[in-house]
C-alpha cells in the first residue's frame, strides 16, 4: 500500500532550519547552521572545482538558493544582474553536483567543492564567457597588468546562451 | 645624466592604474585591469593556499588594500568589522605571500594563491578561531548539520591575539 504522505511534494523551504545567532560562541564553535544574510539578504559562495581545486566562481545565494542547495545537491545562487533564483546549469547544461559544502567561522561565507557536468555544447565549464573558470585571468604583481591563464574557451558562448543579456554589469 | 622622475619615489597609490570600465568586452576579455568595487567601495577575495587548494578564507578589499596588495606581493584587506587597512599577519605572524593573483570575468572578483607563513605560535594557519582554514565545518546536504572538518584547532587565539575584540559579527 503507497504511503499518501510520500505523494505530497513537501515544500523545500520547510525542510532545512537556519538557527538564530545568539553568541559568537555558537556562531564560531557549535554544530548549528546559523548563516549571516548581508543587508540585501545574500551570502557570498566559492565554488571550486572538487578534483582540480581551480576556483570556478564567486557567486551569491539568498536564503532560498542556499537551501534549494542544501537540498538538492546541485548548486542554486541569486543572479543579483537578473535578480531571479538560479539554478546554474539550466541553460548550459554545466550544472554543477556538490561534494562537499562548508561554511566559515562567522557563518557568512560558503565553499563549494562541485563536480562539474559536461555542457549540451562543450567539456565541462562554469563561466559564461566560455572559459572553464570565471578566474581565466591573472594579475601581475607590481605593474597589475592581466594575462590569460586560460589560452582557450571551452566553448562558445553564443552557442550555449544564444541571446541572452550578458550578466556583466558595468 | 639623472633624470629627476627617476629619483622621487612615486606614492604607492600611484603606481598602479585602474582602468575605468568602458565596455563589457573590455572589462571580459582585455588585459586591462578595470576592478569593479561595490557600494561600499570594496571587492571580495578568495584567498587558497597555492599548495593544498584549500580555500582559507573569503575577504574583501578596498582600493587601497588591492593596491598594496598588488605592489607588496603580500596580502591586504580591508576589515569590515574594525573598519581598518588590515595587513593580514600583522599581529599574528601569519602573513600571506602571493604566489598568484586571478580577477573574475566581470572583475568584481580576486582570487588570491598564497604561500601561508608559520606564525609567532603556531604552524602555518589563517582563521581567527584557531584553526588553518576559516572553513573548518561541512555542512551536510539534506539537513544542514555541521562537522567539523578540522578535528584539532592548529594554535591557541587567546595566545596569538590576546585581549583583541573577536571580529564576528552576530
Amino acid at each position: 500500500m503507497s504511503n499518501p504522505l510520500n505523494q505530497v511534494e513537501a515544500p523545500l523551504t520547510d525542510a532545512v532550519r537556519f538557527a538564530p545567532r545568539n553568541s559568537v560562541e555558537q556562531v564560531e564553535e557549535s554544530q548549528e547552521l546559523a548563516p549571516r544574510f548581508d543587508r540585501d539578504g545574500l551570502i557570498a559562495c566559492v565554488t571550486t572545482d572538487a578534483t582540480s581545486g581551480e576556483v570556478l566562481m564567486l557567486g551569491y545565494m539568498n536564503r532560498e538558493a542556499l537551501e534549494k542547495t542544501i537540498l538538492t545537491g546541485e548548486a542554486h545562487y541569486w543572479s543579483r544582474s537578473r535578480q531571479v533564483l538560479w539554478h546554474k546549469g539550466t541553460t548550459s547544461g554545466l550544472v554543477q553536483r556538490v561534494v562537499e559544502m562548508r561554511i566559515d567561522d562567522d557563518q557568512d561565507a560558503i565553499w563549494l567543492r562541485v563536480s562539474l557536468g559536461a555542457g549540451i555544447h562543450s567539456a565541462p565549464a562554469s563561466c559564461h564567457v566560455g572559459y572553464r573558470s570565471c578566474f581565466y585571468r591573472t594579475v601581475a604583481l607590481k605593474t597589475g597588468k592581466l594575462d590569460f591563464a586560460e589560452k582557450e574557451k571551452t566553448f562558445d558562448p553564443t552557442q550555449v546562451y544564444g541571446d541572452a543579456p550578458n550578466p556583466t554589469v558595468l
